[in-house]
């Protein structure tokens, strides 16, 4: 299986819409993606190893395939349209992780 | 559910033992955390956003608790056995994000 993880950095005076990214984006990209698309989960950050120090990720974003290659055939086409929404609800240069599930 | 993830970042001319940290330190860990721990995953990098663009993390490790003071209870007594075990498997510094599940 294959996963994707889009990685929100929680850097200082940004911006993560977290109501719109689930509520609106995420839906969207769902939309898009079909059944290709086997599963998501978004997490939004709570804080990092030490007690009361900031998340590193405001937010991130999982999304499973069953390929790489079925990866890239869905997102593709749609890529335009699914970067073209991020404006909408961050200015965070998001970080995107191609992972094999062990 | 809270959700601890610990990212390598995937640094050239550092080291990450995959079949290591699968078949020696989660166990480890799964072991010492005991029930608290609600379910686990492994994820090896095989890329980025680009094609042919390297992972921006070697490995991840998904860890799922019931709350955050679970994972605290849980972790606190055993981190020094668990940090430890780290230079075992890699010489990379991992980032530590503790996530809300949405």
């Amino acid at each position: 299986m294959t996963k994707v993880t889009v990685l929100y950095p929680n850097e200082e005076n940004k911006n993560f819409d977290m109501d719109y990214y689930c509520n609106t984006h995420l839906p969207m990209v769902n939309k898009l993606l079909g059944d290709t698309l086997k599963g998501a989960s978004v997490e939004k950050g709570l804080g990092g190893a030490a007690p009361g120090s900031a998340a590193p990720y405001a937010g991130i974003g999982n999304m499973y395939f069953d390929s790489v290659e079925d990866f890239g055939k869905a997102f593709g086409p749609n890529a335009e349209k699914i970067m073209g929404d991020l404006p909408n609800f961050t200015d965070i240069e998001p970080i995107i992780q191609v992972s094999e599930v062990m």
